[in-house]
């Protein structure tokens, strides 16, 4: 896999010259490249007929095969995106803290970029070019480490791209596209950890194991939502239904969409009948323990399975809990800390389930898809993390650099009896 | 190695009571535990003594048998170190951020605990103390692994812990001493990829290898420091020469210390002699390339590996350099990352150095010295991170927590066709 190696330390050769882009120039190069990518819109929908084609021919159908349709006004989204990055802060040098100490030493956190990035992810050829922005506004090359099934579609995203760097007098590997899929070229990139300073594998449970059991590299995983809801019995029953139905059926597919429904036995008589007659008329199917079953008898009996699912689908996990304690159990037990959401009117157990649960992104009277880079003020965001470390829930520009220490001083030495003058 | 599973499993069951513990229980929890460490003083250094009399037995000697040894003085410091690290701020629960957007919603970023936390170091008895001392600060379980020859006072300190968590209701598996040293049991600790949330290995090369090649957890690596000074043509060079002797001879065993002495070709003449005779006094051999050896004949000829040596000794490598470029490329081949200093009057090289390092610090007229996190004002550290994740450089108990989101709204959806009021 010396192939690898060679793409990859190419790509990193890109980095001083990247690091040091002032923020006019990331601006001018990402429009340029949602520019080219319109100008290439022929190119790029010939590039995506081919793997839509080769798909099909595969037996793909579905949800995932409209993941990988582009058309006119997706890849003009693509570019608009592009042109968002744009206008985004610009992470790089931003002074984070400033102190003065006793001895007079300035010591400074300034945000630099992380380096090479190594994005690894499955169907949506639209990732390649998010993931390529945001890592060149936060001064980072990028390894694009595509699904095969977007392969021709992602090549020909890459192009435009390349296209822009070269018309900056940029090397076109400061967004390398890895176009060997093997098994074995993936794990040659996530041992490069001489190169790569972090891998953001993205995708389902296969994809994140894989990564996970083979990777030297540091690993921050983009993976499950199994999502909360828990309607308190201080709950104000009308707004829970909203959240609710935004939760679970505004866009079922995504990972802030909501699988699990939990009720206070107080309120669930007169919320559940309710919720579950919205949700039907929606086509949501219901999974219900016992007492659930006694109220809505349209539920089918949840085993186990259920309240560990992400079902990315119109179906539902719900229980009856006695009391905000035991909601925050369920949750540790079944939950993956991406969202959780609980409806209270009661502020100490809002503060309770805010406080016990440790899930990246814990919502109080809001809906679970807010959970989103975008929605929560980060402007774009290259994944959710679920990762405890470096950056947890949605991942901005800034989750793509890292602070460093930079010190200035009037020649203050540590040891008095180090100074010979 | 379901032994380390048990093990690693009851000290994850501490994690929800040390993240709720608010500060004055953290800070009373850590001055107990000082105090028992110095009413334990007897059990410790008898413990101790019997490490000391293994370690000569199986011939260790010299700094590392140094390392090794308590007295009274040394446990009266690590105690000491217990009640500092008592006094820090509390980073958890602390607002970073926090914005109100368009539709309402309150978006709040706030410092949680990492969780659990395995620390793996070498022989340096205090690192016990001061590494469970920052987790539990941060409301982190600590799994600690340390060296085979520090394993009696190790246990000794730990029951002194162990202590003060009893005395305030707390499970002593909050900090769990890993007894079983083998490989087979630290590479089953590096694979609880579902309970252990961060390791950070702190030692030598063979043991970062290991653990990076065995972790399927996220790893901050603490590793070498191969720090350079560049003396610039602009510099005082009687501040640099004060910087030179500070950096290289006032601890020379330790990461921060200086390793390489990079010396700009138009001062070259000025600085060598007087740096070499003022290093040569206190006993530092030095390895110079030809231009050096040229104006310091008793400078040694330096080979490649002696500039990317971490020499952790009294000697020095020396190399003459053209610019301020040069000296950028020669650290960016040979360097570590770690701590770079610049000895310069003129403002415009100071930024390009400091803007084209990645190292994780960079100091300006400041000794290397100063890079530890109880001189850059973070009070205590768990140790210097050359990982470019997460934390880069000193890492203090702020480094042991993470940001989440915590949304705050009053019934927001995502889609207005979700509210069915």
């Amino acid at each position: 896999m010396s192939d690898i190696r060679s793409l990859a330390l190419a790509c990193r050769d890109a980095v001083p010259l990247l690091a040091t882009l002032d923020t006019s120039a990331k601006r001018a190069l990402l429009r340029d490249m949602a520019d080219s990518l319109q100008r290439r819109v022929n190119n790029v929908l010939a590039a995506n007929a081919r793997d839509m084609q080769e798909a099909k021919d595969k037996g793909v159908q579905g949800a995932m095969l409209d993941r990988l349709r582009l058309d006119d006004a997706r890849v003009a989204s693509i570019a608009q995106a592009l042109r968002e990055v744009a206008g985004l802060p610009d992470p790089v040098g931003v002074v984070t803290r400033s102190e003065t100490l006793a001895n007079g030493v300035l010591v400074e956190r300034v945000r630099i970029p992380l380096g090479v990035v190594a994005m690894i992810y499955e169907a949506r050829p639209n990732v390649t070019a998010d993931a390529a922005a945001l890592c060149l506004m936060a001064g980072n090359a990028v390894m694009l480490r595509g699904g095969s099934e977007a392969i021709h579609s992602n090549r020909a995203i890459a192009a435009a791209l390349h296209e822009a760097l070269r018309a900056h007098g940029l090397p076109e590997a400061a967004v390398t596209l890895v176009e060997d899929l093997s098994r074995e070229a993936m794990v040659a990139l996530l041992q490069l950890s001489d190169i790569i300073d972090l891998a953001i594998p993205r995708g389902g449970e296969g994809l994140i194991r894989f990564v996970t059991e083979h990777a030297r590299v540091p690993v921050i995983k983009h993976y499950k939502g199994v999502c909360h809801l828990y309607v308190d019995r201080a709950a104000d029953l009308g707004l829970a239904l909203n959240l609710l139905i935004d939760g679970k059926t505004s866009r079922p597919g995504v990972c802030n969409a909501l699988e699990t429904l939990l009720v206070h036995r107080d309120v669930a008589a007169s919320f559940l009948p309710r919720a579950a007659a919205a949700l039907g008329e929606r086509g949501v199917a219901l999974r219900g323990d016992e007492a659930t079953r006694a109220l809505v008898p349209e539920a089918s009996a949840a085993d186990e399975d259920d309240y560990a699912a992400e079902f990315l689908d119109l179906i539902i996990a719900i229980r009856v809990v006695d009391s905000v304690e035991d909601a925050i159990a369920h949750i540790r037990r079944y939950g993956s800390d991406h969202t959780e959401v609980i409806a209270t009117s009661d502020e100490l157990t809002a503060q309770r389930f805010v406080q016990s649960l440790r899930s990246a992104v814990v919502m109080v009277n809001a809906s679970s898809r807010f959970s989103d880079g975008g929605q929560l003020g980060l402007g774009a965001e290259i994944g959710i993390s679920t990762t405890r470390l470096h950056a947890y829930g949605p991942m901005g520009a800034e989750s793509l650099t890292i602070e460093r220490f930079v010190v200035r001083g009037a020649g203050q030495v540590r040891h008095p009896e180090s100074r010979l003058d």
